[in-house]
């Protein structure tokens, strides 16, 4: 099994420490949620814990709660904003498994009837369609 | 948005129940973990939690808790079990977002470098297969 370690200097990380911008949807004491700028569909947003963990593998029992805490919030939230039929969860744990940046995180993506997820191109999101379904999400969390 | 609704004659409810047979990995207060008989990939089993819940939108904040408490350990058993290189977790909700058993579930896959997840193909994996995969999952949790 891969030692698990955490680099400071993950891109979430540095979102959290706020040295670079994205686009928050909610904050707590545990947990924060951005949009995800590379979408595999509209809405996709990342619920990230504020402790440092690297993925399931090192992460406290209770911060991994509150991420769920969190998630399921926002599950709710996506479903009410784009009226979505339904949510898709993933969570991916070292390189094979899926991962990118090695800070833990949770995709939430609102789901519609026919419409497949898109596929991991690496092309980022236009900003203004990003804003625009956040404020749409931060309308739902009322 | 949907409106949860819970049907005790699905599947899990009746694997819960005892109704019907399954590969057991583990078993707390809180959750069983099976096998899963239609694997996208070599280890693939399943966290149910034993309250009744449709998905996320419906399940209480402490049992989803117990789910991700248990998934961790899974994800850790099956690493150590088929020296897998990372593993992906998964929770479907509705139709739309990929739910095909109507109990809340978390999909734990161990995953190896440069192996894709199979396709949904509906088939059945051999039973003996499941059974010895089954066996080395339940020795690493030991």
């Amino acid at each position: 099994m891969t030692a698990p370690s955490y680099d400071n200097a993950n891109v979430f990380a540095k979102i959290l420490r706020g040295e670079i911008p994205s686009e928050r949807l909610y904050e707590d004491a545990h947990t924060l949620v951005i949009m995800d700028i590379m979408p595999r569909g509209e809405g996709h947003c990342l619920v990230i814990p504020k402790a440092a963990a690297r993925n399931i593998f090192d992460v406290e029992t209770d911060s991994l709660a509150k991420v769920m805490e969190t998630t399921q919030k926002m599950a709710r939230a996506v479903m009410k904003a784009f009226a979505a039929d339904g949510v898709t969860i993933q969570q991916f744990n070292e390189s094979a498994g899926g991962q990118v940046v090695f800070h833990l995180h949770v995709h939430v993506i609102p789901r519609f009837e026919g419409v497949a997820l898109k596929p991991h191109t690496g092309a980022m999101e236009d900003m203004a369609v990003l804003k625009t379904n956040a404020d749409k999400i931060r309308a739902a969390l009322g």
